[in-house]
């Protein structure tokens, strides 16, 4: 375990923390997007931290919890970018069901210059996978 | 449907081939990956066409069918690459099975500078759905 990858560590740092913020308080993720962040939701194309922000505000629950069961994670060209590829399996459970749906996520990540250590997202793809 | 974009199209394009090619010939698929080309699959990370092909050739079956059904896409930056970020969820038969098992991959693509219009496998991360 101590022998993983940057990147790994990474992607898991991140994912916790955009989880732990989605299933506390979903306003808050417009920290993590930009304007030339884009989200293709269910097949659903929007673009910018507040068009993404609104649509996933605006999702129909009001408690929602996703417990990642796989994260795996590649550096992505060029170098100097430093970017990430991260691909999130796991399972999302709304309001008061006991029954979770598997969900699929991707994200490239990109270093927040300003901000040593942090990251934001530039490519967010998000799927439902009903059973 | 004629007004998608064309990071769209392309992505469809190369996921059709992509699975075409694995589902009749995966030794084949070796031409699709370069050296620098990474592959997480189920967990499992290698890095280069040959390793990469012959993890993908020694997979534990004779027949496979993968039947997509989301494709989904995103450009990447920077624009000079023109990389195409690329989502997939499908459904897998694998020999004589008649219980498809669910897949999710990503492929991020970036094109073949010598041959317009064609792309190469960047990276590519795969997990099986088990439900």
């Amino acid at each position: 375990m101590a022998n993983k990858p940057q990147w790994e560590l990474l992607a898991e740092a991140f994912v916790n923390h955009y989880y732990s913020v989605f299933d506390t308080d979903r306003t808050q993720l417009a920290a993590l997007y930009r304007e030339v962040s884009m989200l293709t939701f269910e097949g659903n194309a929007c673009m910018g931290a507040s068009a993404i922000t609104e649509k996933l505000v605006s999702l129909p629950f009001q408690k929602v919890r996703h417990q990642v069961v796989t994260c795996d994670a590649q550096p992505v060209l060029p170098e100097s970018l430093n970017g990430v590829l991260v691909f999130v399996n796991g399972d999302l459970t709304v309001d008061d069901s006991n029954q979770p749906i598997k969900f699929a996520q991707v994200f490239h990540l990109l270093p927040d210059q300003g901000n040593p250590g942090m990251f934001w997202v530039y490519n967010d793809l998000f799927r439902l996978n009903y059973g």
